[in-house]
């Protein structure tokens, strides 16, 4: 990390990409104040830029002739995104503006920044840590206002806290260590290993196993689940598929990456951004007429096997036809099946009952609820059964108390793991003290992967490279 | 327009939609300090918010769990885009904070803002007139630079100044007009009937003229113009379009309402942005192989009718061969064409002035260039070419001179035209002065139109409903 050396100055659009109301050009560096000057001309004559005041002014193309409108501020350093000196030209959100200004820039002497270079500067200046800029990642992502949360929360150092946590108690413990490798005769005395293996497992390995267990329910609130309807033709997985949406929608539909031969829509499902995949082809396939169509019925197949959970919609008022039978034996073994009794308004009390019954049968052990997706009746059920069957924990999951490690994290975490049994074992089978010593500071040293401290540099540029450019 | 009412306080997401390094969330009204107060906590404690100064702190969701760092800024009226209270909150450009951050002033009683709002309130407050708020759309929208600088410089109040100086010169005549009507018995002294017509003919109807012209350019920088490419196949078409777009693009390919049935690119003509329109389908109906292949072309014709030019290039090397002369002979009454002899590379110097008089002669009077898109070639010349075919007089359109009065502005002064004519005549007919008064009152009527002193309020909701929500 070149963290010493003095870095240029950087220019970026620092909004989204389009136009609207507000469009912001960003400059970080040493020239920014200078590169300020130089661009902007303030209505009234500023003898010397004031730090964080908004000054109101013009800027101008590199012809001369007028711009735009703009509001100029001034952050001196360490006070700014940065910690170095940043300036913000607040113009009219018009792309053409916006590009000129970056331009003018450019030719001033501003480099156009590297996606999340600014960000990057902000942690190579220790103003954050690597798992709060991967945090600020997952805000712009978010797709729930729980996803947003959790993201938040980590952004502002809980991660980071509980990171620190466990360092702090792996510092002491090695300290108490390396005092016995300096007496080594005294090792009996110095060291209590029973209560150093206490303290181990205590104050990091149960801590760090938490956190391993959080990162699989972090990942759910920021990568989200997929949910697959399937059902026989008229089960009724439109009206379904739209009863549910009429509920909360997730933020943002689309998921990159997700293919959209079937319809999909997003859902959120107590702060669990759920993907809803709608599959009109899946049916048995001994009922499909032509080889397209089974080719088609596959490809719904391979869905379900990258679903988190199963829908299986049955028609109340057809009952358990052998169609329906046939096609929950196909679906069995592939996936989280939640069975759905719809059109229940259909039915007598007794006959739900019998049908609810013979459907237990049919999937002992599968969670079932009954619903009329056409007046609204147990979809609260069904909302919860659905939580239940993709999030088993997720009710007891307070978020306050849960962070967010992501997958960078927990693999970071699970060599912690490991290294930290290793080390319990070597400490109760009397192992020497210099050799404990060693397995401690490497814990450390793996541990502080997840601050960045001990990153290698093509973790930090996987990292930053997520960013888009202007963050 | 109901100016003098207690405006109510509004909000929105003032940046373009999508994740990014900012996004701002604007509010504007009598309540935007209070709602400030309420959602932000700021890092240090403030006894009182300075006027814009940058203040760093954070806010929450609505259940109080943290949502984002933020910078925080109050515009204390009239010192504001709308002359109003504005706040305006910089977060992380994260879509799901900043909806939640407009729920939450939502429900402290901020109401989301009306596309335009923003500028609407600018323009009740009487900080900008009706063209500037116009020339806004322009900016946002421009796809050149020289599109911006024609918006920018309306956006300024060069158009406002214009008309200003107009009206300015109409009030001077009414004034002396209607002293006339005080003393009538004296009206042969005290109006100089020539002089009055001299003036406005001069002051009023040259300069409305004049901007009627620049309307017509002006048109041309904001909504570009179509170029359609047609040539027999392997003429080197797809060659050059490369080529011109290696040159230097538009930055905004697409144009809503465009069809896109053929390859459709954008570059920036002379700072006109021009869509080239490659129709590969365009060839005599007479070598069409079938019904279908008719059906295209027929589609492709349709659309050399709203080119604003035709680019017909000529292989150089198979000459002008009937296939070619019969291809010109079906476009000739059709479109402004550009003859492009290609290929130049190919042949020797004496053959191609051979070629250049041949097409001259099957095309009398068309411009003509030869090029080789293959090396680069007369590609200048052909730029020229088009670019006076396109804006026969755009050369000496100094820009700093011209003004860019839109559609609605120069139907405005049309009318103002008429009017003027009309006035012209009864002036020198020796209509009686009161007639006159009422036919110059008028006149400063309509023109007041284009400031927006005296649009009707479907105008004005004409106008900004043009805007995106949070401008």
């Amino acid at each position: 990390m070149n963290t010493g050396a003095r870095r240029d100055t950087i220019a970026a659009i620092a909004t989204p990409p389009g136009s609207g109301g507000i469009g912001v050009v960003r400059v970080s560096g040493p020239e920014a104040l200078h590169l300020l000057q130089q661009v902007f001309q303030p209505r009234r004559a500023v003898p010397a830029f004031v730090s964080h005041h908004l000054y109101y002014g013009h800027i101008r193309a590199q012809n001369g002739s007028l711009l735009d409108e703009v509001l100029a501020v001034y952050m001196q350093a360490p006070h700014s995104y940065t910690c170095e000196d940043v300036v913000e030209l607040q113009c009219h959100a018009a792309p053409v503006v916006l590009q000129e200004l970056l331009a003018r820039l450019a030719t001033l002497g501003a480099r156009p920044a590297e996606p999340g270079e600014f960000t990057k500067r902000a942690f190579l200046a220790g103003r954050i840590d690597l798992s709060q800029a991967e945090a600020l990642i997952d805000l712009l992502t978010a797709r729930t206002a729980a996803g947003a949360e959790l993201a938040a929360a980590q952004l502002h150092g809980a991660l980071a806290a509980a990171i620190g946590g466990i360092r702090q108690s792996l510092i002491e413990l090695l300290a108490h260590i390396e005092v016995a490798i300096d007496f080594p005769d005294e090792d009996a005395e110095l060291v209590d290993r029973k209560e150093a293996a206490r303290r181990l497992r205590a104050e990091v390995l149960a801590p760090v196993q938490a956190l391993i267990a959080d990162a699989g329910y972090a990942r759910l609130y920021r990568e989200g689940a997929r949910l697959v309807i399937a059902g026989l033709p008229n089960a009724g997985k439109s009206s379904l598929l739209n009863a549910l949406l009429r509920e909360e929608r997730a933020l943002v539909t689309a998921v990159p990456g997700t293919t959209r031969d079937s319809i999909e829509e997003g859902m959120n499902l107590g702060g669990i951004p759920v993907q809803v995949i709608d599959t009109a082809g899946i049916r048995p396939a001994a009922a499909c007429s032509d080889a397209v169509e089974v080719l088609g019925v596959e490809r719904a197949r391979q869905m379900l096997l990258s679903a988190d959970a199963l829908l299986l919609l049955i028609d109340a008022e057809a009952g358990l036809t052998p169609a329906l039978r046939a096609l929950y034996a196909e679906l069995a073994d592939r996936a989280q099946i939640l069975l759905v009794l719809n059109k229940r308004d259909l039915l007598q009390a007794a006959e739900e009952r019998h049908l609810c019954a013979a459907a237990a049968a049919m999937a002992p052990g599968r969670p079932l609820v009954s619903i009329s997706a056409k007046n609204g009746e147990g979809l609260q059920e069904l909302q919860d059964a659905l939580l239940a069957l993709i999030a088993p924990a997720a009710d007891s999951f307070g978020r306050s108390a849960r962070l967010a490690p992501n997958r960078r994290h927990q693999a970071v975490l699970m060599r912690v793991e490991a290294a930290c049994t290793q080390c319990l074992a070597a400490l109760e089978a009397g192992a020497p003290v210099d050799l404990l010593s060693v397995d401690m500071q490497s814990i450390l040293e793996t541990i502080g992967e997840i601050s960045g401290e001990t990153s290698p540099d093509e973790v930090l540029d996987a990292v930053f490279s997520r960013f888009c450019i202007g963050k």
